[in-house]
């Protein structure tokens, strides 16, 4: 690709820092592909991160979260701040490339210097997904970048751990989520920060918000009480109220001393969750590439070798971890 | 508790081997504290298993999962076969304790030496929850029970990993389960084998089962064409239906060669899955009680040294994995 031979770490880490799009892009690329440039520039951009005020925006496909996202969008950059979007969801409009349609207009964005929009595919990430993600925040914040909003589905192993790393939580539902309602009804599903119950025009918008309500007043002990919003985000009503919200739980966690200690969670989760990814990398690569623990896959298909036996003589032989009943 | 010493390798493998209930709930008992004894009594056993059809059972709570089981096992009793549930459902009856309410009536299952019941809570397994329902699994299969049950919430790490050990996946939905729905349409949900739509009563229960249809009717290229089953599971209706549906699904797996090829894959993936949770046990606590390793976290917290620094200083001290950039 042309350009490609351009950057160099320094022009890397000033192109990132001056908040050009282009270095922002070039650089999340490289993440991408696991380029060791890409470490190279994080490590040196990472003391000037942590300012950004970073949201995930989760919930079951279908329920309007990019479209909310677009409107949260507009609505900040009239307070002029900038924004990054980070989509990890696969059935989002940002990340399909259905972008341009004129059903969802974000296309105003992308002209906007203030905007940065970027999706992350959620499969083929050297050390996953949540790892990719984390070096595109942490790029965004660099960048200058004052809010930072993540778009991931509520469901599945990588959409939880992408999620982990937010400082605020926003959960969008809309009538007719009543497998969610159940989910956090069961303490399935982990209580969000906020509350959007998207597609306000529903007949049923109201009643779901109810039972939200009813749900989350089981919970007393907890100190903040997340707030509920009827949003239509298709024509932004509701968003300016949503955000205030946002804005008052990003308050919250600040005054209550609840950022710094979600980020330390938050950050060692990361760590060993990013370490856990690589080592079972290490630990699949390795396997394959050698004909006698590959032979004990074949003894455990063929029933003469128990899953543990073979469990605990690999990670022997890989990771040199003792067996727990030696 | 009295009888504890009573239990040898010898006595378990003999009692489990005979079927016998106290012994099979105290070799599950010994896989969830992570007993030595557990993983000897499996590895004597595994020659004897793989016989048993493993079922798992999965949608969002409050679909009736469970209610479904009984009505299954009620079923399946009748046939004159031998059933063993296992439940990782936290929302579940089985699990929560309310088992002995009339609402649910399961108690004669209890009562029944044909059916073992056994719960496993979701937190506090050594390894990993995955590794103790596969354990379960085993010493139910080497225990002579010809079908297994495991009930599971459908979103979530651990279940996931949990539905993949088995050969049949049914989901369960209701009317109102959208997100589910959308989720299927996003294929951000695998596509199960069997689908029941329960509370078939429901005015909005068979336009729901139309709408899964039409989804699965997009992807054409699927040999097998999951069948969708409308049940009321509190009246045993469609029960037998549903359990004809699943006894198809059991007879292509054996005749196309896909139970094997499934049961590879699961195997070599439940490896893996079980060798990476250990790996990571063992990472969290090497760097708990090491402070050079601690203070590697406070650094990034500090954001003076970066995540993905702190990660490859962390594999190569704990792993010997060498930077993949050096």
């Amino acid at each position: 690709m042309s350009g490609r031979r351009d950057w160099t770490k320094e022009t890397l880490v000033a192109g990132v820092r001056s908040g050009d799009k282009r270095a922002l892009a070039r650089a999340i690329t490289l993440v991408e592909n696991g380029d060791p440039l890409a470490y190279a520039v994080v490590g040196d951009l990472y003391r000037e991160t942590g300012r950004a005020h970073s949201l995930g925006v989760t919930g079951p496909p279908g329920v309007g979260k990019s479209t909310l996202i677009g409107a949260l969008v507009h609505h900040v950059r009239k307070l002029e701040e900038t924004v990054g979007v980070i989509s990890v969801d696969p059935s989002s409009p940002f990340t399909s490339g259905a972008l341009l349609g004129d059903r969802i207009r974000l296309t105003e964005h992308f002209l906007d210097p203030g905007v940065f929009i970027r999706s992350m595919g959620s499969r083929g990430h050297l050390g996953g997904l949540s790892e990719a993600t984390l070096q595109a925040l942490l790029m965004m914040d660099a960048a200058g970048k004052d809010r930072i909003f993540i778009e991931t589905v509520g469901a599945g192993q990588s959409e939880v751990e992408v999620i982990g790393i937010v400082d605020t939580v926003l959960l969008v539902l809309m009538p007719g989520s009543g497998d969610s309602i159940q989910a956090l009804k069961a303490g399935i599903m982990e209580i969000p920060d906020v509350i959007a119950v998207n597609k306000m025009d529903h007949p049923a918008a109201k009643t779901m918000a109810n039972e939200v309500r009813s749900i989350l007043a089981l919970d007393r002990d907890r100190e903040w009480k997340p707030p509920i919003v009827l949003t239509e985000a298709a024509r932004g009503e509701g968003v300016a109220d949503l955000w205030a919200k946002i804005e008052q739980h990003r308050a919250y966690l600040e005054s209550s001393g609840e950022l710094e200690r979600r980020r330390r969670e938050n950050l060692a989760r990361e760590v060993f969750g990013v370490a856990t990814a690589r080592a079972k990398e290490h630990l699949v690569q390795t396997v394959q590439g050698n004909p006698d623990l590959r032979r004990l896959l074949d003894a455990v298909q063929a029933r003469e070798l128990d899953p543990l036996s073979a469990v605990r003589e690999i990670l022997e032989q890989v990771f040199h971890i003792p067996p727990r009943d030696a």
